[in-house]
């Protein structure tokens, strides 16, 4: 039906998401239309530039439902009943079995192709949205057998058009990667973290990197996180049943200090990080890290990067230290493996305290 | 016995930690004394100006015991015996209550003081070793009840002397302490990280930074952490039993898709992460991030730290996100809350693609 994605775009739902497909969309010079059962939420994405409230004449080509996970499955059957025969409806979801089967029998079924970008924020609303919010980030497209080529092709185009990068996955694949990958890391998160809630403080006080990094995801919001776990509960539940074997097996092999076990166990973690893919999507590349101690005030990380930034070396990854009861911190520059000693030697000879 | 410590300090184990404590120690003028099971990391050591080794007439003021978690009962009772009547001996063991049990009975306990900073690398071995190690970092100082008062002043004068800062807590509470901030963090982590370890390559691609972030710690050595979470079995046995209990809550949560249940456990975790004591041991700050769209490549980020160091405003932490197959990197910059609006405009008005 379509040799491309020419709009108008319907976005229904103008949180963080979608008025940031919607800010992406008018960027590209397509026009907008938007709803929300917030008239409020409309108002404020109209003044950003995200488009016009839909009028009752206009023909959107494409529908993006943006709205909250408990209220997917119905929003996507309410747009395939409202549209013409022609458009294509999608959805942002962070879950697509669920919604998919709320419309498997609807009878223009074929015009729907799940989505979910992998973005966001820990903020919310229009007034977080930019058109930029998706650049460079996976963004999964989920065609259930029966969707049109021609649909799954428009949905592609928006992608593109949002800067994402296209991941094909059948929706129960995307389901149980999303699990893998997401949703029980959260909830591991959220145990690791619930064991600190009622810690001496005396105790806390010799919290370092690893455990922020750990709970850090732990963070986000228990009402939003709790709808996207229930409406992913069979893959979650898959994954959580082998985490509560390896559980069991963990606290067998620490309570008769069996140290072949113990390693196994924390071998096949290391397994883990390993099999995440690299910046870019690339293989993992070996890095080296350079720590080099500055004292905490504004400008230090300026002048240190532009030190750097003369030894030609490019800075994969960047971390600061947390000090305690010092106005000093440490920061940790990741770097290709070839060109620690370079970062390295060229740091300390503009003065700067480095170590390994 | 003593006013102070004036050396000679002994190191025993002159890996990463010990061949730190002893470039600390030679840097403040100390005598440094040095012996290790392996003659070849002692002449690594000493090459590197960590000391001299330890020669028969030698009468150290302070061993500073820092063997793998397997020996460090052997190394200290050893330590005990082989001393003069005033000398102190601490280690630098990341658990406190085994080594101490291994030498309660010894007629000169009185003179061993536990110790454990709150540091370390990826990397081991004395060549990684350096002076500024502990800079800023908790040492935790753990005397036991019946510890004489200057052997404890003197451990803590190394820690000072190191730049570490002393968290003085007895040696039961320190383990519990280690088990919640650290070592259980560490074992979620790898069970989160485990369960990539065998995942299809494309359900990876949908990795971001929530699940990096969760699973870095997991990296580590195996052999090593098996040895430290053995170690300290009771205290962190008695947590996995309370995460395990409570990850049976989340399955029945998520089985009787129990919103109420689910949001409950996740607010713990919320309320975890925000017991965690802020940079330089303060509460917690409201903090603002402010992202930017920035190339790959040499020399951006000195351009962005430049440009947000022109606005004032001091970064309180880093992020960089992973992107996916594009050659753009997402900088998420923290500041302190009302610094957030101000460094957004400024940065925007010098050209850089920002979002809240």
């Amino acid at each position: 039906m379509s040799s491309g994605l020419v709009g108008p775009v319907e976005v229904v739902g103008t949180g963080l998401l979608g008025t940031s497909v919607a800010l992406a969309c008018r960027k590209a010079g397509l026009d907008v239309l938007l709803s929300d059962v917030s008239a409020e939420h409309v108002r404020t994405a109209s003044a950003l530039g995200a488009g016009r409230p839909r009028g009752a004449e206009d023909r959107p080509q494409l529908v993006v439902v943006a709205v909250p996970p408990d209220h997917l499955g119905a929003a996507i059957g309410a747009a395939l009943d409202a549209s013409d025969p022609v458009t294509v409806v999608t959805d942002v979801g962070s879950v697509k079995s669920g919604p998919l089967a709320a419309v498997r029998d609807h009878p223009a079924v074929r015009r729907y192709v799940g989505g979910h970008p992998m973005a966001g924020s820990e903020r919310s609303g229009p007034l977080a949205a930019t058109a930029d919010l998706f650049e460079g980030r996976p963004w999964a497209v989920a065609p259930h057998t029966g969707a049109d080529a021609d649909a799954i092709e428009v949905v592609e185009q928006l992608v593109g058009l949002c800067a994402g990068v296209v991941v094909r996955l059948d929706p129960a694949d995307h389901d149980r990667a999303v699990a893998r990958t997401s949703h029980v890391p959260h909830l591991l998160a959220s145990l690791a973290a619930g064991r600190l809630a009622d810690a001496p403080a005396d105790h806390l006080k010799l919290s370092g990197q690893g455990v922020r990094d750990v709970t850090r995801v732990a963070a986000g919001s228990p009402a939003l996180y709790g709808q996207i776990v229930t409406a992913n509960a069979d893959a979650v539940l898959g994954l959580l049943g082998e985490v509560r074997g390896e559980l069991d097996a963990l606290i067998a092999a620490v309570s008769a200090a069996d140290g072949d076990a113990l390693a196994a166990l924390l071998e096949q973690g290391v397994a883990g990080t390993h099999a995440i893919p690299g910046k870019h999507g690339g293989p993992v590349r070996p890095t080296a890290s350079v720590f080099v101690s500055v004292p905490d005030e504004p400008g230090v990380l300026a002048r240190l990067f532009a030190a750097a930034g003369e030894s030609g070396v490019n800075i994969e990854d960047v971390r600061i230290d947390h000090d305690l009861g010092r106005a000093v911190g440490l920061v940790e520059l990741v770097v290709d493996e070839a060109s620690g000693e370079h970062l390295l030697a060229s740091l300390e000879s503009r003065g700067w305290v480095t170590h390994r």
